[in-house]
């Protein structure tokens, strides 16, 4: 076995789509084994996100963003619905470190794997739960997805030109975030469990992950009653600091000290920026849309990568607004161990690191995503069932349909 | 002592604004003990950003973002430029479980506080580096913030309208991002030690947490070549998945399955929904513009209230979206645990609770934010120094100038 960080750690992932996969797969990366439970036949309906078939069937069957979230996991299907599907649950979950689930609440105790009674039988169990609005309350019940908690939030409405329309957060930031503080949870677990022996329910949801990146619009909004609202690029807390057009694209320029404003205007004009009007936070902050407006003037009659060198050099904080492959193959990520290698449908591909290196975990071979339950009977085997066990338990329709012809004609 | 999960575990934190605070603040919150080192006489220049004077002083001088990332902390001034400034600063890590930073690359080395001489000394140590573009390669000395890295990732490429300029994501979700993955890799740091003795390197930056907040952009680039561009409130894995208007503001609707989709049409108007260009996922993709068309037209004549209810009711992810005094309002994020109680400049004050819940990190007293410094000499003095060595390192500058009215001159 790897000599990795979470070596020896198993996690049952009964998980889908974005946030609680992003956290597996991270546990995965530091060295647990993860087991990935999808429902037979249809699986992880991420399998099939975004893309039409014609797009699936040219890179493999499945989309990138199951690429992107679910390697070095193994998968079996399990019918959750059956009474012997949940009895193959609880065999794997009494042999599980952590289990993972973002079924809706209350689900999982109507499949009888609900958290009080699992943590009873294995009071070592470190039981991690995630929903959209949280396990109690109003909107305890009610599914929802990213977009659905940037809008309610309130991250919409601080997103988008001032007298426009809000526009969406460009990828699943509350998805993500959500899944490595769950992630972060289960490690405090395995922490506390190490010096206790105890288990533990972690908790999280899609409400709690965008309160903590919305919590200092609250705070304010709490000390002083005063609501933030979109302002495009620009943001409240200095100025400059947002997109300026080049004359080649976009650049970002922010300088949020006086000592990095004088150094801006010296680098790029003296004569329209080095104005005692705009010397000072406050004065930049009561004179911002001349500011704005004189800075402008200058940047969108030079290049982007003239802007990059020279304020660069100056020690101002600038940089490129990169389209998607252009920040996908700048160097710097790979220069610093941000992409990794893993087997694909066309041989090795890349992939992104997770968001945190340690010193101790070593490097490990990556496997690829998994095929739909095709680990089922190994994983089964391995956790100690014998064949008349297992036997009993696929005629019951543990793993699925038994008829073979319905499995043929599923869409997979 | 709080039997918190974290007992025991000290933190000496370096860093300011706001990735690393968040991340100390998020150990704290499990128990851990944080001292929080600043600059003498300034300070983290959190506690100032975005306000003026007179709003500052109206809220007792510190700003909303340096309260909503710095509860549970205890703060010493330490000059790191002087020798014995970097003493006493030796002195704490040889008393800490984790030091965290976020110093441009090399300035610690230069402080004589790097990683591999801390860590030679102390093997025990978990050593939590944070950087803007990480420790090497090209970029690896630019400094840069969370826009920057907006840009530099392509988020800011796909946050706006198709046919207008970016549009910045309204909150700092890359430095909280890449702030709770450096906390998640500390909890994995202190796992290991446990079962091994072993500390080690920790390292995280803004560049690592951009790319797994955009990783699936990247894998679908690296797969397919394919680039996504920015789609107002719409995105490309499903129609309808966007903002909507209502009679009174925006909703946000999402039907990403067939099934939700037919739930949808039935609930607003089978009449002009419910048909067979519509049905399946791929032909809303193809029809994206007539769905939309058609959803609009039936929601801008209704409330959001009217919207949220009904549709709701009919299992469609729904929701409002609301401005940041309605979101911290909405008796939800409360009644799931998400909202605390501290001290503040007026007596008890809200405050936004960790991304993650555990079920045995018990409820703890949480203190306000620390006056600059206060506790320096509670701090040094619990450390084992005594009178005469304090006063050593006091004259020597160590905690800030020595010259009392340079120290009363501080615009703190």
């Amino acid at each position: 076995m790897d000599k990795t960080l979470l070596r020896g750690i198993r996690v049952l992932d009964f998980s889908r789509v974005f946030a609680v996969p992003a956290c597996s797969q991270f546990l995965g990366d530091l060295g647990a084994e993860v087991i990935k439970v999808e429902e037979p036949l249809r699986g992880d309906e991420a399998r099939y996100y975004g893309m039409t078939s014609d797009e699936l069937d040219a890179i493999g069957g499945v989309s990138p963003s199951f690429h992107a979230f679910n390697r070095n996991k193994r998968s079996v299907t399990l019918d959750l619905r059956k009474p012997a599907g949940q009895e193959a649950a609880r065999h794997l979950i009494a042999g599980s470190d952590v289990l993972l689930h973002n079924f809706r609440v209350g689900t999982m105790e109507k499949f009888g794997l609900g958290q009080v009674a699992m943590m009873a039988q294995h009071p070592r169990l470190i039981y991690g739960a995630f929903s959209a609005y949280g396990p109690r309350g109003d909107k305890a019940k009610i599914g929802a997805n990213d977009l659905a908690l940037q809008g309610h939030s309130g991250l919409l409405h601080v997103t988008g030109e001032a007298d426009r329309p809000p526009v969406r957060v460009g990828t699943a930031a509350i998805d993500l975030h959500a899944g490595v503080a769950l992630g972060a949870g289960i490690l405090a677990a395995l922490f506390h469990r190490e010096r206790t022996g105890e288990g533990q329910l972690v908790e999280t949801s899609l409400l709690r992950g965008a309160a903590h990146l919305m919590s200092y619009f609250y705070v304010e909004y709490w000390m002083t009653g005063h609501e933030r609202q979109r302002m495009g690029t620009a943001n409240h807390l200095s100025v400059p600091n947002q997109v300026f057009p080049s004359a080649d694209g976009y650049v970002v320029i922010i300088a949020p000290s006086d000592e990095m404003w004088a150094r801006l205007a010296k680098t790029l004009d003296p004569d329209t920026l080095a104005l005692p009007q705009f010397t000072r936070i406050s004065d930049r902050q009561t004179n911002r849309n001349q500011v704005i407006a004189a800075i402008s003037a200058i940047t969108s009659t030079r290049s982007s990568e003239s802007l990059l060198r020279e304020l660069g050099a100056a020690k101002v904080n600038v940089s490129k607004v990169n389209s998607i492959g252009e920040a996908a193959e700048d160097p710097q990520l790979a220069q610093i161990g941000g992409v990794i290698e893993i087997p694909g449908p066309k041989g090795s591909q890349r992939a992104v690191a997770p968001p945190v290196s340690l010193g101790k975990a070593e490097a490990f071979s990556h496997t690829g995503i998994p095929v739909l339950g095709a680990d089922t009977d190994a994983v089964f085997t391995e956790s100690g069932l014998n064949e008349t066990e297992m036997a009993r338990l696929r005629t019951a329709g543990a793993f699925g349909p038994v008829d073979t012809d319905t499995r043929r004609k599923a869409v997979i």
